[in-house]
């Protein structure tokens, strides 16, 4: 008799993104005529500079041919100027790889640091998106618990340190962060150094959201601390917000360390490069004005302030200032979450509008946590951001009702 | 005292790309003004078609936004026209995953069939690429050697199953074959389905190069068994050469089987979507004329007839006449092919001219295979190609002075 083959354990443990698992749900509304905002996604509505696009309509390459591996020579020349600008000027070609969009950095960087079963120290909630890598590097996370009271910020050394294990070799933070909007401060970036030289540990700081910070917040980026532990300090970075790139797919993960960036080159080689129209394309960000980043960053701040305005004074419903990048985790006076999220799309309708949102359990590694969360991507435009503030409101009143 | 931490010992398993490695030294002969004709590399210069090429002229989407995770609507449509034009219609939309170039698809494919140390027959020599693929996600390659005596045919099949253990999930094949130009026949293709059903194997089959077939030999794809073995065959696929697209990393993964499709959509949605602007552009796929394909195969088939005549003639060279894809494995009559390739780029020069190739051992996983051959792919015009041929001649005659 044939037998069956069957899949791999591994491929199970592969989860289903909580931000696009309703999606589904979504599309069915909207084929039946409903208007869905969206605030589940961080894909932003922000223009993407108008000079990067000229590449597109004044393409004149033919073929469409392989980029180098570690990434097309402009783009790695714009994004060393981008860095020099930020103050960092000891970042040079070659502690640069041009990553095919943040995820992929995020993939480099855990599978170079760990052997499968090797813990990384994680502080949830995090971006869903590293649950899906951590399985494919078949590493670990240790969860360290942030809360909606103190506005996501770190709990203190000693707590830390406590959950350090003989197979921890790294902790990933991101700042600032998606999904809280928490921006860590001074204090807790020098914490996390300190920690890391006394225990050999790396840092992977997923920096995406660096221009997004709010009410004359500084960001204190690893990269300030990346000469005082040059061989542990690796930054995963992307061009998808701060250009309004997500669809172009090009992130970077730059480090000192020499022999890390030649693994991750190797990695690279496996395949091949990334997208040639696109890292041509975004290679005119140093063409790009400083007023563009500005505009978006205050834009972001003013949506901020929408949200947080508007959902304040919800009865039950719980929402820490955000003090960067453009989500928000809100608690709401509901047990489920996700029920909630799919009654919006399936069955609430104010004058056939609806909202869709993210259930925020997704974003923890902890079962059970979260799970009367959600999180907003305020990456509407104020108007239809306020509208959305509406239908969330009158959802959760009728859904209490129901 | 502060520890330092250590790399993972799998990112040392990462190989180095035996196509690329040689990179370094082919730019500096260029810096000092060498023609440098590049066998060593499948990166055509054929034109893309042009109706790809006007989605970028005439591009009026802003933001670049994200795309689906499965891939693009307008993609996935037109991909499953291209399947049902090839003649199987039984392949519907769910059954394509969009990824992120073919070497993607290999990732995805070779971590849903094993866990880690898991067993893939794989027949040597064969794409490099796969050696990259088969370290990230740490299943074991068992390699069965085809030989450049009888063209890199398959064995028979006892030799085959012998090396089944209970750790093989799955046999790994290219047809037509990357390096070695090898079509393999319907016999060879019977046998590897009569061994997957009988020991309950996937198979995985990279059909690339579908459309390169040459002297009148039709290619025998998995598609044609794929309703026998709905759950067990795996196409792996790309557009980079069929479409000349090397640099818009798009290729396919196709499968009956459903539970590993939604896996393989899980780990898509980890990386968000491949990207908008090359799979919009490639989405025109369907108003590609069939002249154009028909063009490239011809144009392929009259290049490999002047290297397959100019090189047979040259003393001591073995070259099996290629039966598809645009590469050959070249037997040379010397010990070292990579110390060639390096004297070739460093040293010899003809009229200020040389040529880049690929040594062969990379392309085995049996340490000191190989050594004697080089990889050529033939995507110059006739004239570079004559021009090529003539330097690899002059230059081996040097060499063995030398």
């Amino acid at each position: 008799m044939p037998q069956q083959p069957v899949l791999s354990d591994r491929l199970a443990n592969v989860p289903a993104s909580p931000i696009r698992k309703l999606v589904p749900y979504a599309t069915e509304a909207k084929k039946h005529g409903v208007h869905v905002y969206h605030l589940n996604i961080g894909d932003p509505d922000i223009k993407t500079p108008d000079v990067m696009l000229q590449v597109l309509r004044t393409w004149d390459r033919n073929p469409i041919a392989y980029s180098q591996s570690q990434g097309e020579p402009a783009l790695i020349d714009a994004i060393n100027r981008y860095y020099r600008e930020c103050g960092y000027p000891f970042i040079t070609q070659q502690h640069i790889q041009i990553t095919t969009g943040g995820s992929e950095a995020i993939f480099m960087g855990l599978f170079s640091v760990t052997n499968p079963g090797d813990e990384v120290i994680v502080f949830e909630p995090f971006f869903t998106g590293y649950n899906s890598q951590v399985a494919l590097t078949g590493a670990k996370f240790v969860p360290i618990e942030t809360t909606i009271t103190n506005g996501f910020h770190l709990p203190d050394k000693k707590m830390i340190v406590s959950r350090i294990t003989a197979k921890t070799k790294a902790m990933l933070i991101c700042t600032p962060n998606n999904p809280t909007g928490t921006v860590y401060t001074k204090e807790e970036m020098d914490m996390l150094v300190a920690i890391a030289k006394e225990y050999g540990l790396y840092i992977l700081s997923d920096e995406v959201y660096r221009e997004f910070v709010y009410d004359g917040t500084t960001h204190v980026s690893l990269l300030s601390y990346m000469k005082e532990l040059p061989d542990q300090a690796i930054i995963l970075d992307s061009l998808s917000k701060r250009y309004s790139l997500c669809g172009a797919r090009l992130g970077m993960l730059v480090s000192l360390n020499a022999k890390l960036m030649q693994g991750v080159l190797r990695i690279a080689q496996g395949r091949l490069s990334s997208g040639l129209i696109d890292q041509l394309m975004a290679s005119k960000l140093t063409e790009v004005s400083k007023s563009y980043i500005e505009g978006v960053q205050k834009e972001y701040e003013k949506r901020r302030d929408v949200l947080y305005d508007g959902l304040k004074h919800i009865p039950g419903v719980t929402i820490p200032k955000p003090e960067g990048a453009f989500y928000a985790i809100v608690g709401l006076p509901i047990d489920d979450a996700e029920d909630f999220a799919k009654y919006l799309l399936t069955t609430f309708r104010d004058n056939n509008e609806t909202v869709m949102v993210a259930p925020a359990s997704g974003f923890y590694a902890t079962p059970e946590k979260g799970k009367n969360e959600i999180r907003i991507a305020y990456v509407l435009n104020v108007d239809a951001l306020k509208r959305s503030i509406e239908i969330l409101k009158k959802a959760l009143l009728e859904y209490k009702k129901g």
